[in-house]
């Protein structure tokens, strides 16, 4: 029977690294790719993920190699504590299983993946997950306030999902409720999603700042990425950045208690400004100066080439003193290409401000942060 | 001599027709599309294009094949009245030459050919563009006042061409002079350039607003456009819309000396608001309204799909009074595409507005007009 | 817990139909087309697949789904009998449980999901499937032949996998033992993979054909169908085309005794000339004949459009007693588009044959079928 | 004036320069790209255009972007001589006019520009152009023969065109008169177009080899070059390759006298074996020789990877003494992509010989070239 499986991690690596030269792979465009902040390191995240061990559709393996495709520095997969519909086939009483088969699968990649689990209740409080758990099977409890207690006693990281859940929230209105300024108080409760899926909320995001809650943003996956993101047509699934001081579980779980996350759902970044203002310049190289020629010679005209080396398109708004020459007011700088912004300016001068309201990024619920470009 | 003028046509129905089937045409894909507007049918133009008549790189037919390839509705080969770098080759007195083989070409064609010339002298007040005319030749005067009255006489639409061309406003800043006020208040004088090639102008918008004239976009092509505008990477060719009663010569010039115009610029629309916010209100369709589902049933979060039928990614900025439910406040609306917008309102409506900004459209400097999409 | 099962459903259906409409659904191009022949409807399959319940990484609904994605006509789930991985995980005792799963989720669709299981053995004789069983847990017995006779009294169809394997068959040359002449002389294995995942075997297709063995070619998928055949620059499972009278589990299964089949492999088709020829002749349309022009009006030069409707790109080799003015004696017909051939025949008639050669198609090893083309 | 025509080269500099890095650049995809092969540099050419200077729709200019768009190493605007229709506006008398215009704009580039007339009579015999003129206004001879007799006294290349064209053949089939035979017997007439525009003629290649001309493709083109063979879509215009000791126009004029030439048309390779052979098999590398792995460790599978790095999809037949693992015999090798083939033999040998006959290639009517890779 061995060498089954023998054969099996042979075949994979066989058909993984040479089929994979008979076309052109363009797998490398798939990879989710966001620069590094002063004093961080940018690690991207999916820590709401489940597998065939509570209500998903696949192995955990298949978790792993999707988050290795994406290029993710870390993933949980998070199977609900009190919910188990395949359980006929599936009886394993062990709720750190889908977790220890992941880990083993990611074993030689610089993937890090974390043990968690989903406490699913009704509302209040709906579902939270608990990550950086040391056993997952300790959360089953008949108090939900015990499990919280249990998770933290664990060390764990935990956030309320998707609170504008229409199931639970038919209006989609994320609200606190008793309980949860009562979890939130006691410390037992760190993060919010505020993107989950396919929905985002200005509600919860709101809710994360009056109450200093880290910003999570998860594709809660239970069937593939490929399919339900539309991958293939240039989708991706939404993610938390957390700037860490390197990419280890230790340095992820103090990051994420730090409160130091952005989110990327759609063309949308979601956070503090205080990081994303950061993660926006530290995407926003300039490449070029120089001055738009005309045939007496140069211009006046400064001409600008911007590298955007991030995956995200930039809708920027114009808030300098200048206005440009090939471009009106709201300028879109697509991800990983060359913008050209050309500056009207009568005085002639040895460094100029390009300053920008970003409108796809937010800060809090109709605030966009503001970056400044320095020309030299 | 006479068959091989007739073998070229054949030639060219043989291999436009039949081999255009051995491969599946992507050429409709280009066509540029805009809905028409309440009263009027919107013409799409480009009004402004050289061909080797005067400093140009192809013969007239060229031209003719690309309008025909974009889907234009109008088109007019202005060819320098003072500048013939080819003239030595090309010493053809006749300044119609270029529209009659032009015409010609397009005659079997639903695309309007217009006579048309640019009157071209230093600054001020630098070039013009005189389209409608009856002769070209009758515009060569040695005063530029002279030549603009002549272009009148003929009952001609003139523009400004690129009064922020570095070449001759070496900062890019459109500016009036005492002689572009002349020429403007004695009537001479109709519309502006706010958009020449790859460059827009604020000031000349202002310009426009100021002094009632037409704003118009072109081109200015002298190689070819599929190079020139990247057409294969997804870009255009700037254009003028005008809002006309009906596809006829005479009504694209009453809309054109009636300022009814928009211009289209990569992913921008400048224009006054009554033109710009029926147009984006024709392009946005409610296909689709309903309630987003939930288990319990329906949820109390309406649920509607808008099909964008114009060439435009708008980019809408969300001023009702209403969050989303899978947006943040500025929602990107893809050209030819379904975009579904889930409403948060916690009263039960019969009716809905949505009220956006658009941020890629502009009506002045730095304002950007609003739309209402009414959901029932 | 009854309440969740059905969210998830709701979810599907709402992510499924309402999300897809938000950008242009490519998936109908992955949809694998071939037309029907003369008598027959011709039932893409793929029958050799495995899900978590024994040595695959997805649940059985992802099988489901993937042979909605590629328009299968019919699968089959199987599992291995004798080896089972996941035991520790999944202990469940019944082997027919992932049809029955894979059954459910297909109940309304037009897709005939198949109960079958791999026979698991070392060489002599290898692995073989058994479809159409009753009880699949039957199949467990010591002795391999009684297996075979198990299968055989619920009137199974069987066949011999991967022949060529090279974990059996380190030179991967498919070889009869005695005991494989045994099972075929006893009438207890009816059919052979040629093709398997990656792999194509003459030695396999000449034992088909010298014991008259039903064709097969499967996946043999264990991961993703997506990721391992890269559908998504335009690869394709390899799947058996069953000529059935309808598309129903008995007919289906007659087809299949009756040794009616072809294989499609990348871009090979692999079967018996009698079904070759009509399925090519039918994938090859005569949309339109004409003479090709000429200044003098029509030529003696006859034009033959040809479209291919089905999803391979033919290499047809001109074997007709004409030379063509467009191609060499070598012309590639593409999938789903339209070819044009233009012949040179002095003699002017009223009806032509084209013969060609299909190159990308086998009868035998090193054998081509010849196709007739009819030109009125 | 001259500030005019200063601006024209600035504004084109700065349109292809600084704006052609705002979005990714695909044009180098669309280079032409075929290796050298031992002993002789590979040139590719176009050596039959047309400019507005005869029947064509461009300038000249647009000749020479087209060609290092496609990354040509020489081109030939050959002019008719007896047909102008644009005479009217183009009267100029010198026949070396657009030939002079190329030269200028390509002189910064390394694109070899050659003068080049086509003498244009009814058949016999039709059209021929001479190329590597020193005065192409010589060549206006009432005579024909006189016309051949003036391009040889200036040592110029001659060659029939379109030997098959329906407007002079209208059978389509190429056939020497007995004034072809007296000016290939006199020597006045070097080559042979087997392929123009879209068309290929067997019989003229047959011509080619019976009396030793040059075989010669061409575009013939008079509109756009990437319209007429929709190189957007993947087509590309028919070339000459030659082999030729140098890139300088003696080398050039050298090898297409000395008949080393081969033809790329669509997919399809034309020309004598001692130069395709070498060709193919440069365009073929052996990148990686191993062993396909089995969980025994090394399977007796050997496993090949071949890198195409010509611009051809190669369709090979195996006429080895082996048959593949993961082929029938019939292997398409795609262009800029690895292959892998793996290959069944009982013998370990530390050499193989793999053997193909190249499909789409043809050196004779009907007659496909081997080749052979060595594997070590």
């Amino acid at each position: 029977m061995k060498k089954f499986i023998l054969l099996l991690i042979l075949s994979f690596i066989f058909n993984g690294t040479i089929y994979s030269q008979t076309t052109h792979s363009h797998s490398h465009e798939r990879i989710i790719d966001f620069p590094d902040i002063t004093g961080y390191k940018t690690i991207t995240c999916d820590l709401h993920q489940h597998s065939v061990f509570s209500d998903g559709e696949v192995w955990p393996s298949i978790r792993v190699q999707e988050a290795l495709k994406d290029g993710l520095g870390a993933i949980s997969i998070t199977e609900h504590i009190e919910y188990q519909p395949h359980k006929n086939d599936i009886p394993h009483p062990d709720r750190n299983r889908s977790f220890e088969i992941a880990k083993k699968v990611a074993e030689k990649h610089d993937l890090l993946v974390i043990n968690g689990a989903e406490i699913t209740r009704e509302m209040p409080p709906g579902h939270a997950n608990a990550i950086f758990l040391q056993d997952a099977n300790a959360l089953k409890r008949k108090d939900v306030i015990e499990a919280f207690k249990e998770a933290n006693k664990q060390d764990a990281f935990t956030f309320w999902n998707h609170p504008n859940w229409v199931a639970q929230r038919p209006d989609g209105v994320a609200t606190l409720t008793d309980l949860h300024r009562q979890l939130i108080n006691e410390g037992l409760i760190h993060g919010i999603e505020v993107v989950n899926e396919f929905t985002y909320s200005d509600e919860a995001l709101q809710i994360a700042l009056d109450h200093n809650l880290t910003i999570i943003g998860s594709s809660d996956i239970h069937g593939l990425i490929d399919w339900q993101f539309k991958v293939h047509e240039g989708g991706h699934r939404p993610i938390t950045l957390v700037f860490a001081k390197e990419h280890t579980e230790a340095s992820l779980k103090e990051g994420l208690k730090a409160r130091r996350t952005a989110v990327w759902f759609n063309n949308t970044l979601i956070g503090k400004a205080e990081f994303l203002v950061p993660l926006i310049e530290s995407s926003l190289l300039i490449k070029k100066v120089g001055s738009l020629s005309s045939y007496k010679g140069e211009s006046l005209v400064p001409q600008v080439t911007i590298e955007n080396i991030s995956d995200i398109d930039f809708i920027l708004e114009n808030v300098s003193d200048y206005t440009f020459h090939n471009h009106a007011d709201v300028v879109e700088v697509k991800a990983k290409s060359l913008t050209v912004i050309e500056i009207k300016t009568i005085e002639e001068k040895t460094t100029l401000d390009l300053k920008f309201r970003v409108l796809n990024a937010i800060t809090k619920p109709n605030t966009h942060p503001e970056i400044v470009l320095k020309i030299k």
